[in-house]
C-alpha cells in the first residue's frame, strides 16, 4: 500500500468514513486512492470553504468527524474562515493538505507556502508526515486526537512523494479514543452551593445542549430558582416542543450586561465566560462583574452533559420533569409581506419533525431561534459559531450528508450567502435535502446597524458599502447550478415553496423577498 | 481626524486611491470615513478573495497599488489565496484589516485569531498599528515600503479603538519611495561576455517584458546567437504584433528541462532559477544544471528592464531593430466547434488594440498567448502567477478599473472560475469593461492530464473527481448577478459574441462550450 492509501484506510478505520474534496495536482495520489477505500464516501466542492464548512456541519450531526482533501497552502486559506468556524464549535475536522514532494520544496515552486503557519491559526495539530517508517504511528496520534467529540480542526500534511511511497505493514494502535475529562465531585458542590444559595444564572454550552443535557437543566428549574441561558452561538442544539428552550444572551453588550446583572453567581457548563461579540466604546466587554461568583464547570469542550446531570443528581432534583413551556403567541399560519417577524411564524410553521436548522440569517432570523422553539416539532439547531461569514450553505450541506434523510432548513442571508455559494453545486451533485431560504435584504442590514451604533452619519459611499445593488437574482444562481429554485414575495407564497421542497427529496432554493 | 480618516488620507496623499472592501463591524469607522477622504475610490467586492484578486489586477496595470479593506483573521484568510498570487507577482497591495478593539482582545471573542500569523504568509511587511502619536510614522513606513513597485502585500493591522481615536497632527515624511537597486556594471559585464561566446539563453521575467524592456531583448538577438525565453508565468507581460514575443518555459519539467538542455549559459533577468511547478518522480526539479552557467541580472523585484537595455548597450547592439515576427500560420476566422485551438484563434482574430487579456484558462488557453502575439494588435497580458485558483476574474476586474476603458478579456476555466465567481457582481456594480470567456469543458481538465501522468488509472470515484457534472450554467450566473451572458457552441458564434460585447460598454459574459 503507498502513504495514500494508508492514510485513507487508517482514516475509515477509525471511523471516519466522509472526505469532502477540492484537490490539486499534489494530492492526486489520496484522490487515486479514492476508489481503493473501501467505505469512504468522497464529496467533490467546488471551493475549500465549503469542503471546511460541510465537514463542520457533518461532523456536528454525525458526532464523528469528517475528512476534507485540500490543495497546499492556498486551498487550505480558503477554507480557513469555516475552520475558524469549527474551531470555536470545537468540531473535530480532519483536513489532508497535499505538499510538493520533500525533494522539491527546497526549490520554492509557485505554489509553495507556508502551511504549518496558515494550518496553526486554526487547528489544535498540525502533524507534517514525513517518513514512511513512522507514518503510521504520526497518523494514528493524529486520528487519536482528533477523535476526541470537541477535538476541533486539525491538519495532516501529506508530502506528494509519501503519498507514492511503499508503507511498510503497519497496524495502528489498538486504542484511538484519548481519555475526556470526568465531572470533579468538588466543583458539583460547588456550583450547587451557589444554585441552593438562590440568585444563580447558569449558561449552558457544549454538549449540555443535548437533549439529555436540557433535560437535566430543566429538573434543576424544577428545584430552585436558578435561572436558565444557553450561550450566544451554539455549535448544535435541541430543540421544539418538549424540550427546555434556553434564553438566548443578547447579542449587544449593554443587553447581555443588563441581563446578567442581577445574579449573585454565574454557573458555566459547556461555555467560557460570556464576553460581547465585538468591544464598543463604553460598553462592557465581559458580562461577568468581579462583585459576581464565576464557577465554571466544564468549559465548551468539558463534560458539560455529565455536569449538568450531577449537578441535578446533587441538587435531588426531580426526575422527568416537563419543561417550562417557552411564551410565545398561538400560532396560526401567518400572512402578508415578508418581514423578520413573519419569517420566523412561516418556518416555525412548516418545520417538520428532525429537521436540521442551519441559521445564517444574521439580521433575518433571530426571531426564528425561539418561535420554532415554541411551535416546532423536536429539531435540531446550528449556529455560526465562529462568526465567520459563508458557514451557512456549506453547513448545511454537510448536515445533510451526515443527516440521512432528515430535512435541513439553511435560512441564510443575502450578503453571507454569496461567500460559499458553491455549496449549492455540491447540494444538487449529492441530492442533498437541504432547503435554503434566502433572506433577502439587498443589504449588509447588520452593517447598517452597526454604522448606527457608530453614532456616524453615513455618508453616500458608506451607505453603499452596506448595499447589495443591483440586487443579486438567487433564482438564477441557484438555476445556474442545478438547483431548483423560486422567488416568493409574501410569506404565503414562502410557506408554500418550504411545504413543497420538504415533500420533494433533493435541494431547492427559495429567495424571500423582504420588505 | 481620527485613527481611520488619518490612514484613508495617508494613503491618498501616497499615490493610492482606489480601495477594494468587504467590510464588517470592526471596519466601520474605516467605511465611515471613505466619505471624508477626497479622491479615494471604494469598491465594494462580496467576498474577500475578490477584493485581494483585483487588488493585484489593479496594481498590474496601474502601476500604483490598491488598498484592500478585510474584516479581522477569517476576512483576511479568505483574500489569502489571490494574496499569495500578488506575492507571487510582487505586486504592491495594502490590506487595512480592522481588528477588535485593543482593550477587548484578551476576551478573545468569537472572530479573534491570529492575524499576524496569516498575513506574514503572504506578505512582506505586517504591521499593528498601536499608538495614537506613533501612528502616522508607523504607517509612513509602511507606505514607503509598498510604494516599491515590486513590494508585494503588505498588511496593516488597525484596532478599533485607534480608528475611532483623535490622532495628533502629523505629516508624513516627504520621501515615501524607498530607494531601488541599481544596475552592477560587473553584472553586465559577465552576462555581456556569456552571450558574446555563444550558446546562451536570456530568460525574461519582471519587468524586463515591458514594451522597453522587449525591445532590448529583441536588439540583443539581432546581435548575438542569444535565444530569449519569458518566464512561466508573467504578472504582466506587452505582446501583439511589432513586439518581441519571447518562447516560454514549458509547463511540464522534462520538456523545459528539454528546452534550456543546450545552453551553455543561463541568463536571468527580473526571474528566479527556473523551477519546476511541481515535483514529479524521475524528472527533475530545477532545469539547469551544475554545468551550466547560471548569470542572475535581476531577480524579480530586481531593476529587471534596466539591465536588459544595459546589456544590448554593452554588447553594441543595433538600435530600433525589427523583432522577429512570431510563426504562425496565416490568420483567418476560424469556424467549426470550439476547441482550445480555434478559440485562441477566435480571441486573437477579435481582441482589440489595447486590450487587456487575463488568462486563467488552462488547459483551454495555452495556444492563446503565441496565438494572439502573431496576430493581434499591441496588448497587454496577465497570468496566475502563483498558481492559486481563483486569480482570474478578480484580476480582470481590478485590471478594469485601473485600465480606464481598455477592453479586458478575461480567459477562464469553468473550475477555476467558481473559486471567486463574485467578480461579476462588482462589475456589473462598476460598469467594468469586461469580456469574460468561460472555457468550459466541464472538467477539471487538468487534474485529468495529472492522473493520467501519475500513471494511475483513475477508478470511477477518481474521475468523478476530475469531473464538473451537474454542468455549470454559467448564462445564468451571470445574470444573477447582473451580467449580460450567452452561450455559444461554435467558434463563429463565440467571435460575433466577443466583438458584440466589445462594441458596448460594461461587463458581459459568455460560457464557450468547448468539444
Amino acid at each position: 500500500m503507498n502513504g495514500a492509501e494508508t492514510v485513507l484506510r487508517a482514516a475509515v478505520d477509525a471511523g471516519i468514513t466522509t472526505c469532502f474534496a477540492n484537490p490539486g495536482t499534489t494530492e492526486m495520489p489520496l484522490v487515486a486512492a479514492m476508489d481503493s477505500t473501501p467505505g469512504l464516501r468522497s464529496v467533490l466542492c467546488l471551493f475549500e470553504g465549503v469542503c471546511t464548512g460541510a465537514a463542520d456541519g457533518y461532523a456536528r450531526i454525525a458526532g464523528v468527524p469528517a475528512l476534507t482533501v485540500l490543495h497546499l497552502g492556498p486551498g487550505l486559506a480558503n477554507g480557513i474562515a469555516n475552520l475558524h468556524n469549527a474551531r470555536r464549535a470545537h468540531t473535530p475536522v480532519l483536513n489532508l493538505i497535499g505538499e510538493h514532494a520533500t525533494w522539491h520544496r527546497d526549490a520554492d515552486p509557485p505554489l509553495n507556502s507556508d502551511i504549518e503557519a496558515l494550518a496553526a491559526t486554526v487547528c489544535g495539530r498540525v502533524t507534517r508526515l514525513s517518513e514512511p517508517t513512522g507514518l503510521i504511528d504520526q497518523f494514528a496520534d493524529l486520528l487519536a486526537f482528533v477523535r476526541h467529540p470537541f477535538a476541533g480542526p486539525t491538519t495532516a500534511i501529506v508530502p506528494h512523494d509519501l503519498q507514492l511511497a511503499d508503507i511498510p505493514d503497519g497496524r495502528l494502535p489498538e486504542q484511538l479514543v484519548e481519555s475526556r475529562e470526568t465531572v470533579s465531585a468538588d466543583l458539583v458542590d460547588q456550583a450547587a452551593a451557589a444554585v441552593k444559595g438562590g440568585g444563580a444564572v447558569l449558561i449552558l454550552g457544549g454538549d449540555a445542549l443535548t437533549e439529555r443535557g436540557l433535560a437535566a437543566a430543566a429538573r434543576i428549574i424544577a428545584a430552585t430558582d436558578v435561572v436558565v441561558y444557553g450561550g450566544g452561538f451554539p455549535a448544535r442544539v435541541e430543540r421544539g416542543k418538549g424540550r427546555l428552550s434556553p434564553r438566548r444572551l443578547p447579542y449587544f453588550p449593554e443587553h447581555a450586561a443588563a441581563a446578567l446583572a442581577r445574579f449573585k453567581a454565574v454557573v458555566l457548563v459547556g461555555e467560557p465566560e460570556p464576553v460581547s461579540f465585538f468591544g464598543y466604546a463604553g460598553h462592557p466587554g465581559r458580562f461577568v462583574r468581579d462583585d459576581q461568583q464565576m464557577i465554571t464547570l466544564a468549559g465548551p469542550t468539558g463534560p458539560a452533559e455529565a455536569y449538568v446531570e450531577a449537578l441535578a443528581d446533587h441538587l435531588g432534583a426531580p426526575v422527568d420533569v416537563t419543561p417550562p413551556a417557552p411564551r410565545g403567541p398561538a400560532q396560526t399560519p401567518p400572512t402578508g409581506p415578508i418581514t423578520p417577524q413573519t419569517l420566523a411564524e412561516a418556518i416555525a410553521w412548516v418545520q417538520p419533525e428532525g429537521a436540521i436548522v442551519v441559521d445564517e440569517g444574521a439580521t433575518s432570523t433571530g426571531e426564528l431561534y425561539f418561535r420554532s422553539a415554541a411551535h416546532s416539532a423536536p429539531h435540531t439547531y446550528l449556529t455560526i459559531t465562529g462568526g465567520a461569514i459563508g458557514f451557512g450553505m456549506p453547513c448545511a450541506t454537510g448536515a445533510a450528508i451526515a443527516g440521512g434523510g432528515r430535512r435541513v432548513l439553511s435560512l441564510q442571508a443575502d450578503g453571507s450567502a454569496m461567500y460559499t455559494l458553491q455549496a449549492l453545486w455540491t447540494q444538487a451533485r449529492e441530492g442533498c435535502d437541504v432547503t435554503t431560504v434566502i433572506c433577502d435584504n439587498a443589504a449588509y442590514r447588520i452593517l447598517g446597524v452597526e454604522l448606527d451604533r457608530a453614532g456616524v452619519s453615513a455618508g453616500p459611499t458608506a451607505a453603499s458599502m452596506v448595499s447589495l445593488m443591483p440586487r443579486l437574482d438567487w433564482v438564477s444562481l441557484a438555476r445556474g447550478m442545478a438547483v431548483p429554485a423560486v422567488a416568493v414575495d409574501d410569506v404565503a407564497s414562502l410557506i408554500a415553496a418550504v411545504s413543497r421542497s420538504i415533500a420533494e427529496p433533493g435541494p431547492m432554493l427559495i429567495q424571500a423577498r423582504m420588505v
